[in-house]
């Protein structure tokens, strides 16, 4: 009986660990269908590279550390039915375990790529893909996908002196309708010898090259759909701030929900690891007998694309647009300290709407202070700030950190010249 | 006659190309009582250091950049007096130079230490320190004062194997009532063999020691007051949003001014190359006619100490109760990055007003990222965001830039448990 938790990664250890907490008396399980627990994904293109030696360092936290906080995690344990109605799931076997609430945290999967493509998105697959790059020398390598994960595993194969070329069938890098940001990230790609290829979907390799399945991702809402939970639009379940579902005492958490973006206020599925973290935690408060709410994402990410930190958060111009807003935006390029403290070109775009003045989002690029940078614009996002206030901000200065007029200052006052 | 700007620093010279942007028939002329035209003396340590070579790398514009603007510039020209009822300046020699509009930014200057002492306040001590240390071999180095110069003056000397020696006759480094930040600061100058000695102030140094004097910095108002500017509780000029004196037509900026702290609403002089610019190019703007603003200051401010970032920025917990806050404060300790990217130790502090929950202020410590992490702070200070919205902040992780759970929003959640 008690809290019944499906699934061991970040949004489903993040619920577990909060309910005992909250409740030291409540008995907690954790069905976990594969080996790994806690296993930080986010992690797996630098286990690729070897950067990160073995995969036990991409555990967020060791097993113990569950064990001591009297949560019971079953691994190998995959969940073939819930009958909420019962308040059961059935295990593979035919075995019953009985809840009184349960989360479902099952995360998100990729679409199965070609029966010989690699895959950065399993445990499994990273270790397969790993070996792969081991055993066999250099040759060409080919992804397809232009999301974080085919950037990443990009910058990690070239590291490894493979040839990258990476295919894309949408238009945009990043999943961000943002072609500034997309032009750059092309041109930082190529300056480092990657090809890419946009509109463009990936049939076959020719034999012997390396294929990357780098995209498809999807929520993995099966089983919550047959119990009946509601889902969106965006295919993820619809959950309300206590991540509470249609479904009384069943929330869910991470990857397989939709959230609320603060911009627009619309639901939308943006599958990240923070995101997982925060609605793994409310959900577990409020399974808990605890009021939590979680208020929705400002839509912030950042990744590495060979060397170079690409930023971005709120909504991009033609977003914006879309989203019906009279959307401008300015981008400026700087550089991010003094010159004799290593200064290194930085970009930023910042993006507000005309008539209420608000900053709507913004992006960064950069090899020094990127996620700093696009930390404010985040906050200025999340706090409905204006651009007048924006680039009024008091941002620290001395010459081993910024310049006296902070980059993110430079494009506020670009964007009031087209305000005005 | 036209405008007339005294002071050829960051706030005459942004006030002076900002006027001539807004109105490019407007004569401008800038009077500079040294030779230097547009040195930042915020790098003043890293040249005492030997980072940067030469003093010509400090000037953040060319001369020529002024000349095309068609600013006139004309240095060693010391201003005697100012008649405004004349709209005159008297300079020494007797020659008097009239105008319609003046802008006085006269900066701030230091108490002047003994005959021996050296100093880093003006570009001549600068280069007068730098003689002697390249001239004679590490001894022992005496530093009067704690402040950021101070500190910085620490790290060049022990950079260039000093022996140092740091006194201080406040009980608090870095301007700021925060027992904690003092602490931190005190066991990193220690851990680089700098000694500190609070509340205790040097009277003299042993024959052949070096003896630094960096404390004692106030407003140079002298020559407006005689001229009937009126002059606040800190000591410095009273000037309104416009940055405009209570004399018609006479405006003020930079070192030299009060501003409006924007957590407590009061005056406060904080001198800081940000705020000369920024209240610069308000000064400027409406000189020339334009109504533009400022809107006062987070008390941002960064340093760099012997390799350790040290900022901090609103309220410090002993400020907000003096303020008549109810404060509460946390302090974490974390890592700034993934492991396997180079993860170093970052600490935070947050501070927030019970009663209305408020973030009031903070601070923050570490190798990486911190003027970054500072800078959220600021934004959510300037926004009056309260910590259950701050705690919900979605900023940016991937593994070379941020753990999943980042150190803000872990402090942020600490005081969250305070507050309830």
């Amino acid at each position: 009986m008690g809290l019944l938790v499906i699934g061991a990664s970040a949004a489903g250890l993040s619920a577990a660990t909060n309910a005992r907490r909250i409740d030291p008396s409540l008995p907690v399980t954790v069905l976990e269908k594969s080996e790994a627990v806690s296993l930080g994904l986010c992690g797996l293109p630098y286990f690729v590279e070897g950067r990160v030696p073995a995969w036990a360092h991409l555990l967020a936290k060791p097993r113990a550390y569950f064990d001591g906080m009297g949560i019971r995690i079953r691994t190998c344990a995959t969940v073939t039915a819930i009958q909420h109605a019962r308040r059961r799931v059935t295990l593979a076997g035919g075995e019953e375990v009985a809840y009184e609430k349960l989360i479902y945290a099952a995360g998100a999967i990729a679409a199965p790529g070609p029966a010989d493509a690699f895959s950065l998105s399993t445990l499994d697959g990273a270790m397969r893909l790993r070996r792969r790059l081991e055993e066999s020398r250099p040759g060409r390598a080919w992804i397809a996908g232009g999301g974080y994960i085919g950037l990443e595993a990009a910058e990690a194969l070239r590291a490894r002196g493979w040839s990258v070329a990476i295919h894309h069938a949408g238009s945009y890098l990043l999943d961000r309708e943002d072609p500034w940001l997309t032009g750059r990230l092309v041109a930082q790609l190529e300056r480092h010898r990657v090809t890419v290829r946009l509109g463009e979907r990936l049939e076959a390799v020719p034999a012997g090259d390396l294929l990357l399945w780098a995209g498809g991702l999807r929520p993995n809402c099966g089983l919550a759909v047959e119990a009946g939970v509601e889902i969106g639009r965006s295919g993820a379940i619809v959950v309300d701030e206590a991540m509470a579902t249609n479904l009384p005492s069943l929330f869910a958490a991470g990857d397989c929900v939709e959230t609320t973006h603060r911009v627009t206020g619309r639901p939308v599925w943006v599958p990240l690891g923070t995101t997982a973290n925060k609605t793994g935690r409310v959900a577990g408060a409020n399974a808990a007998g605890r009021r939590e709410r979680f208020t929705g994402i400002a839509g912030t990410s950042i990744v590495r694309v060979c060397g170079l930190g690409a930023a971005a958060t709120g909504l991009s111009e033609a977003q914006a647009r879309r989203e019906g807003f009279d959307a401008v935006s300015a981008v400026i390029d700087a550089t991010d300290r003094a010159p004799y403290f290593r200064a290194r070109p930085v970009s930023v775009q910042l993006v507000a709407d005309r008539r209420s003045r608000r900053v709507l989002g913004g992006a960064v690029l950069g090899e020094y202070g990127v996620e700093g940078r696009v930390n404010v614009i985040a906050t200025a996002v999340s706090a409905r700030m204006d651009v007048e206030e924006f680039a009024g901000l008091d941002l620290a200065y001395a010459p081993p950190f910024a310049p006296v007029w902070d980059p993110l200052l430079v494009a506020a006052r670009q964007l009031l010249k087209l305000l005005h």
